[in-house]
């Protein structure tokens, strides 16, 4: 891949490249493939990118990333500001959209909890979270961090901040996924899900 | 995926899913994982895209992708002008430049005939290639396209156009793969390398 006959190519390979889990020769085929884009089409592409650095903003709310100072589901009067969800990142939240359940407001911590990382609580979004809670006091919070030691030390550390307010705290079922098969689960979750059982329903 | 909360996210992951096998959750992981990069960087990748659209140019000799109006291969004293050989796009020109073998010049044809997709001889680089090779006859030609039927039927074609003309017309090898087992090669593959079978040499 030493020899490409252009440095536009090269360098335009070289950025695709940088994105996690695309090699160089995945970058090649890709760049290749986007020189057979009508004219114009590679320009609207770099566009989108540096409309997003130059745009992109953090909801001074929720700490999600928004087009305005308060993003879209912080300003809807439609999602309940009782129920907080406390999430991590901005996947988690396109996650949890998509299933159409959630109608509260978010938190987005920006990491979790990992000294080993060198990650702190005052390295991500907690200072804020206590502030906001302290300041409009939710009904509900719910944990819904990666099911991770991070994740747990994290619940844990935000749990015992908030404990002296009367806020209900809850998060994410832990069990067998939907379609998964029992014999495969691992046993910290297939005991979890039998401590955790629940009445059998109909269509839950 | 439906529920994004920025328009400039949104975008980005579009154009991003827009490549070939990028789906939108790999763009919205890729995406989301560009907004971790330092301040400046994302403009330097949308700017090797904008550098690439306005700036690549075609050789006007090889009709590879080039910086300039000849290509750096072309321009080359070193490369053997005397061996031609013919790929339908650069990315076969970056595999057969890694090998480090061929020391010779390219011709480009941008695709292959392929009648059922309505690619016919004119709609590829195979008028300029004949008029390179009468104007300044090479001593060999070297098809280097994919072994397929409308690979065989460009090369078919482009060798009957030129056998008025004394040049050595040859193709790559085609036979059992390094590294590849004898009982999984196709029927096609193995008769061929049987009838081209070649003396045996240590260290070829």
């Amino acid at each position: 891949m030493d020899e490409i006959p252009s440095k536009y190519l090269q360098e335009a390979i070289e950025q695709l490249s940088s994105l996690p889990s695309v090699g160089k020769k995945t970058a090649a085929r890709l760049v290749l493939s986007m020189m057979k884009w009508p004219k114009g089409q590679v320009s609207s592409f770099a566009q989108a990118f540096i409309d997003l650095e130059n745009n992109i903003k953090t909801c001074q709310s929720c700490y999600a990333y928004a087009d305005e100072s308060i993003c879209e589901i912080c300003k809807n009067p439609l999602r309940n500001e009782k129920e907080i969800c406390i999430i991590e990142n901005i996947s988690d939240q396109m996650a949890l959209e998509n299933t159409g359940i959630f109608k509260g407001k978010y938190h987005v911590l920006g990491g979790l909890i990992a000294p080993i990382d060198g990650v702190g609580p005052a390295d991500i979004q907690i200072e804020s979270l206590i502030k906001r809670v302290s300041d409009n006091p939710p009904e509900e919070i719910i944990f819904a961090l990666n099911s991770s030691i991070e994740g747990e030390a994290t619940s844990f550390y935000i749990h015992n901040k908030l404990k002296h307010l009367p806020i209900k705290v809850s998060t994410l079922a832990r069990g067998i996924a939907f379609g998964h098969e029992l014999e495969y689960a691992d046993s910290v979750t297939l005991g979890r899900s039998l401590t955790q059982r629940t009445p059998f329903q109909i269509n839950p």
